[in-house]
């Protein structure tokens, strides 16, 4: 546990200025001994922690030799090579979520939710390397793990239990995906992951990139059996684009419908995809959470996973320009992201844990649209992060 | 003019490291005499000036304080708020657009067409505004002129003449927008800026939102018109929108029709716009440019003005993820923006100019893909850049 210490003229989330004490890792109360640490954080916005509700840390090529990306432009292409780099490039999942992990920090980046590979090649391989991660860093992030069955599930015989082996092992959630189009048997996946979920007592999160009215009908599966097993506020679905395909009543049925049964939204606003109603998904309700999705791997060779430029793009995805709905969007990536993956002590109220990131810049709206790149990162009272630079005593990664 | 300069093991477009000389401004054949000066470009691509085809110089707010965005949603409220924002805010456009053109010179921006607004609150001040900052740069970047009827054209009766006043005044190229939508008569709008740019034998490029069918009616006019006054390579569609929104076979009739004109298409890969088809459009042999539109401004309030982000946006938005996309759509931001708005000597083989941009970076893609920082500018021999810090000896901006 780091020292007490007093931030002093922070603007939490762009108010007036404000001192901020955290003791013993949360904030505190004004008064009491003053603290030997203090920080001036004059000219600066605290947020909380940014949340990566939605990323891959096993598959990340950060600092390994440039992939040449030549694969086809279907997502089973793309599995293929995926499958193809984790066998022959030597992927290491400890070590390349370690350098995620670390790269984010730098952005404040404390709370990562990530999907991460069980297939019959490499079983639970990188469950127990990103679990390796998770252990060496967890005294600067808090990292969720989804084991999550990338190369489909029923049509690979053996996955299953293997999914079954990772929550064993550790893994925190159930994931899914596509029960239609990769699976090709909705009803039986989702059988499948609910089930298993409800015999770990775990949440589940579902990658469903189906379009449409195929995904609106895999979302009306995944809305019975969260009612039927009571899993409200436990159930995310990532990417769900059918959302943003479907005539304006249908559309808003099925958002109140999810709002009604707690199930969260995952939307990292891609370009390429389509967009998210985001408007109309707060007016309802309904949870939106964010992530960087995939960095710099064989899918896609760009990202940095910081989830303040990420709440740029999901404006820029969504039209908007004022300054009320960057506000929004910047809530989507901290207070949404947290609400979405279930963390507690989350928020810069007293009480909740020490957390907080200090963006040098006038308004809310600003941070977002112009991503300041020197911040100062504390985690539960520690400094990691000043001006953008990483403290000495970080962890190194081998 | 700089004196001459070698640049050692430099690797042009991401090909093996070869040396560069610059004589007289220009790319030269080895050999001869020693140059006095040297710079060790090992590990470094060679790209040449980036080419900014389209942004709004006079309108950027950078440096000025922050503007609360709460404008309404249509392309009628901004324009409404730009024109409020250009009376209450002092937007002094020499100040503003210098510091614009000081900004992307960072990123190695090197030539720059930018629209500037004509209409009859302020007359052809910011054209005057931006012509001294042309004259004051003249040394670090190439800036174009378009004179742009941003609040419409004929139905606000003397802007026709003020922008025939525009072109007198030194603006290089005639602009033109949305000729139905703003301008309620397509055929009247293009006549008069048609006659416009043949009175002064000047370019032109237009503004046109306008979508689907309407959109494609107004290109049919702008071919037309291209093909009765022989402006072939002479006329820009800025956005062209209505392109990504045809029936196959409509598309691309109409994209062969444009490259049989040689009328070429500035694209900025909006995410919240439809994206154009630019595969199509290469293989069609349409001369494709790129531009940040507006940087920081009442319109949109992000924006660095960075065209190698530019050609990242560019492949997220047409979801393309290959190493060989990512190349095409660095050479739409830069040999495409050349061709785009004509200049003359731009290239790395021998006589050209002596412009480039070393980028630290092991792939072309990868430095469209994470868009290093630390870039080095040279232009006509000179280095105005040096890993991303500004040369001493650049104008300041009062
Ligand atoms: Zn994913
Ligand atoms: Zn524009």
């Amino acid at each position: 546990m780091a020292a007490d210490i007093l931030i002093r003229n922070a603007r939490p989330m762009g108010g007036d200025p404000v001192d901020l004490l955290i003791r013993d890792g949360r904030f505190a109360p004004p008064g009491g001994d003053r603290p030997a640490r203090e920080l001036d954080a004059t000219g600066q916005i605290a947020l909380p922690g940014l949340v990566e509700a939605h990323t891959h840390l096993d598959k990340t090529l950060i600092g390994m030799d440039w992939f040449e990306n030549r694969v086809g432009p279907t997502r089973n292409h793309r599995i293929l090579a995926d499958r193809k780099a984790k066998r022959e490039l030597g992927i290491d999942a400890r070590r390349q979520s370690a350098r995620q992990v670390l790269q984010t920090l730098s952005y404040g980046v404390l709370h990562i939710r990530s999907h991460v590979d069980v297939d019959t090649e490499i079983g639970i391989a990188n469950i127990e390397g990103v679990l390796e991660t998770r252990e060496a860093l967890r005294d600067i992030a808090d990292i969720q793990i989804v084991a999550f069955p990338q190369s489909g599930m029923l049509p690979r015989e053996g996955t299953l239990d293997l999914m079954d082996a990772a929550m064993r092992a550790g893994a925190d959630i159930v994931g899914g995906i596509d029960p239609a189009t990769i699976d090709r048997d909705p009803v039986r996946h989702l059988d499948a992951i609910f089930a298993l979920a409800d015999r770990h007592a775990k949440p589940i999160d579902i990658h469903l990139h189906e379009l449409g009215e195929l995904g609106a009908f895999c979302l009306e599966l995944i809305v019975e059996r969260t009612r039927a097993l009571s899993l409200q506020g436990r159930v995310m679905v990532s990417h769900a684009y059918c959302l943003g395909m479907l005539e304006p009543a249908r559309q808003q049925g099925l958002i109140e419908t999810m709002a009604a049964e707690r199930i969260a939204v995952m939307t990292v606003g891609s370009p390429a995809a389509p967009a998210l109603p985001l408007r109309l998904m707060q007016q309802c309700g309904l949870t939106v959470a964010s992530g960087s999705d995939g960095i710099q791997n064989t899918w896609e060779p760009w990202g940095n996973g910081d989830m303040l430029e990420r709440a740029k793009y999901l404006a820029q995805r969504n039209g908007m320009t004022n300054d009320a709905d960057l506000v929004e969007t910047m809530r989507i990536c901290t207070h949404g992201g947290a609400e979405g993956i279930g963390l507690a002590g989350y928020g810069l109220a007293e009480g909740d844990f020490g957390d907080l990131v200090l963006v040098p810049a006038r308004t809310l709206a600003e941070a977002v649209a112009l991503t300041p790149q020197k911040r100062t990162v504390i985690h539960r009272g520690r400094i990691l992060v000043r001006d953008g630079t990483p403290a000495e005593d970080l962890p190194r990664i081998a």
